[in-house]
């Protein structure tokens, strides 16, 4: 028996009947043009939509999006990149402005591209529908053993008899950490003291600020609370390793009976940073989007020895939204399917291109004597067992000159938008720079910054 | 030219040729029972695996998940619904217990089945990569499109010219707004008041408390406060309308210049009451758990007059989980789409399942001197344009007597485990029985409540 499909619908015909049809359908095929597409079931109609939004050309600068853009029959049309325009995306805005700004991981959009098969997901209409997973469980099982097998291939982090909790991307879950820890610290009556060391990722002070719990308040930086003889208080601190906006592979800088650490590990693979050995701290946080580049399904866990501290963060992902999107556990489950079927292959490409773009901007500013960049020494790999070069998601530059108090105003002159130094706490000579973004960014980017370069009065020779 | 698929591989052949290799593939097809599929493109392993998952017959009391329990050779195995065990689900669980606890909305699960084909979801590797949407709005518009539609289409809310904010389930919106309203009320500097009225959702009280801003505090019962002469104080009355537990079209209890309201409208469907006119409150809360079934997506979204409380809600969902899952927010899209396609479909097979299972209910407690139900008059429904029966998602069922303080016991000894009425802010008369679960989790509850009946000393005789 063979099934033929016409418009979606079965029909069964006997063998030699078939033949005829067959050879039929070639003959329109062949001559006619006409699509009869053959068929597997209820994922076909979905299949064949999103494999044509999938052939929709946009010139390698755009997108085409099913739940996207549409046009005037509400077809769906190209989403075009920041400086790219018309219905193909192929014209190029002389004028744009550089968008170095936000960590989103774009450039790991064209290792998916490639790798289409392996990672594509259907979903049917009754997946997943419950709150729980059928052990009860607001979390993947399936999805927490991939974590272990990954963490074990990468050799990043120890994940061996700890406790995995998910979140909404790392965002939920460092609050949820936060909230945790605070509660944990319950010998003294005033809030938690909670810091990072300057140059720190914002959100740990906004995230704290926004939510104004009797049980914590942001102190700022680390360095300053170092040494003081104020054993008795309660304090957080975040440790961000590789460090946004640096790169460096931070430590903690106070201990003590008092002291919690929050290790976020957001950049700790083997894209941005020579891994020295796998990490083992109490708690440690980790998000699909600087993995895969995946930052808009929201997904994220923290590796955790405590059980109290993990049955806590447990409470506020499920005061917080009753658990995470099935829907993202699902992609994630299958994402990291695919990372782990490619054996090193995500880990090579994110490497060459970060390794690439880092290389292509310290040659551009190799010649200024108005901006420098951050200087991080070479390590061992564990994971590609060789010393290797760091290749940071987001570069720290520097305006060196006195007068260039507000290094992101010069960068804007030059028709450029970073992110200010203050906004991590640190000053306005620093700027940061994100070399994540997709390649026209980063392409845009180092043209903006070769002319800024080029109009330097006197600069180096090399 | 003709693709012709072997093992995802494509092969290009000329007409003649392709005609005898198709014969070929004809009689493999026929004669050796091998599986040479057509295919069209990267989307098809994906396909074929979903929708060999979709065939493992569970019996009709389980579901095979991709993500879900493995066999011993890896393979996706059967799990199945509360008292079902076996490696199809076909063996019953005589003793167990009938779970009528959560409010997991699995009674749409067969909808869905039903609907495989429009409902059907394919994500590309690289789909929604960005933590925004092209026009840097984290919120899908083309998603919020229809949401309008939908809400115009069955008229229970108006939404024209009304801001939407998303969220991760109504959970994680119900606290945005609690946030954003209580930063709003500045003129006290004391925390700003927030009741609801007895019997009440106890996810307001638990997460308010959870979080513990020093903003406010939740202080039970709205009819405490009511005729109270502290005009001056802040407040924020939930109405849950239909209210959970009991199914009643609440209005607000209090007013006044310093009295904000957040309307909780999950359950203002066809399926659960009818419905009298279009909500067209300042700021309304749905969610797409109780209307298309869909908990474990965490997908909600508030209507919302004032522009402010829009982006302090905003900002809100950015602090705790920089957006909502774009993968929650594409299958959302997906099923609206299937929801709107379908005209009454979703909305007769939903309100038909709920008014039936009421009615077996009610006939089963009807001989009970021992059990009441909630008793709710019919209204008019402008969306059938009839007086309809209410179909509620709960039965707020009461001990009678005097001595069932603890009307939890008394369904736990027969087997039933239901949500306590103190859980409501009400007292242990009262327990909260779920209608909603899937049909397996109904029948049995019913089993169970028949015997707890028929063993009542004097019941009542028709």
């Amino acid at each position: 028996m063979v099934k033929i499909v016409l418009r979606s619908k079965y029909v069964y015909v006997p063998g030699l009947v078939s033949s005829i049809l067959l050879n039929l359908l070639l003959i329109i095929n062949n001559y006619a043009g006409a699509q009869w597409i053959p068929s597997r079931g209820w994922s076909s109609r979905a299949a064949a939509e999103a494999e044509a939004v999938a052939e929709i050309g946009c010139s390698g600068h755009g997108i085409s999006y099913l739940d996207g853009f549409v046009g005037d029959g509400n077809e769906p049309v190209c989403e075009c990149n920041t400086c790219y325009t018309g219905p193909d995306c192929s014209h190029f805005i002389p004028q744009c402005t550089a968008n170095a700004d936000g960590g989103d991981p774009l450039f790991l959009e064209p290792f998916w591209m490639q790798h289409s098969t392996s990672s594509a997901l259907v979903v049917s209409g009754w997946n997943r529908m419950s709150y729980n997973y059928n052990d009860n469980n607001v979390f993947s099982q399936q999805l927490e053993s991939l974590i272990h097998k990954l963490h074990a291939f990468v050799g990043n982090a120890i994940t061996r008899n700890r406790y995995i909790v998910f979140s909404a991307g790392s965002t939920q879950v460092l609050s949820a950490a936060a909230y945790a820890l605070s509660l944990q610290n319950t010998t003294s009556r005033s809030p938690t003291r909670v810091v990072a060391s300057v140059p720190y990722y914002s959100l740990y002070k906004n995230q704290l600020e926004y939510f104004n719990s009797e049980k914590f308040k942001f102190e700022g930086d680390a360095y300053t609370w170092k040494n003081r003889s104020d054993g008795s208080a309660n304090v957080i601190e975040f440790v961000t390793a590789p460090n946004n906006p640096d790169g460096r592979l931070n430590e903690a800088i106070l201990d003590g009976p008092n002291v919690k650490t929050i290790y976020d590990r957001a950049y700790y693979w083997p894209h941005f940073t020579p891994i020295p050995a796998p990490a083992d701290e109490d708690l440690m946080v980790f998000t699909l989007s600087k993995l895969t580049g995946h930052a808009g399904s929201r997904f994220g866990w923290a590796v955790i020895k405590d059980e109290t501290v993990f049955n806590r963060m447990v409470t506020h992902i499920q005061m917080n939204s009753l658990g995470v999107s099935k829907d993202a556990q699902f992609r994630a489950f299958k994402l990291l399917k695919a990372v782990l079927e490619e054996g090193t292959g995500i880990f090579d490409f994110a490497y060459q291109t970060m390794k690439t773009r880092w290389e292509t901007l310290a040659a551009t500013l190799s010649t200024s004597n108005r901006l420098s960049l951050q200087n991080i020494i070479p390590q061992y790999c564990s994971f590609y067992n060789e010393v290797r070069e760091f290749s940071p998601a987001y570069a720290w530059l520097q305006c060196e000159r006195e007068e260039d108090k507000d290094c992101y105003a010069v960068l804007k002159a030059a028709n450029i938008i970073g992110r200010q130094g203050n906004v991590f706490g640190s000053e306005g000579h620093y700027v940061r720079l994100s070399l994540i973004r997709s390649q026209d960014d980063f392409d845009i980017l180092i043209e903006r910054l070769q002319k800024l370069v080029s109009e330097e009065d006197g600069t180096r020779t090399m």
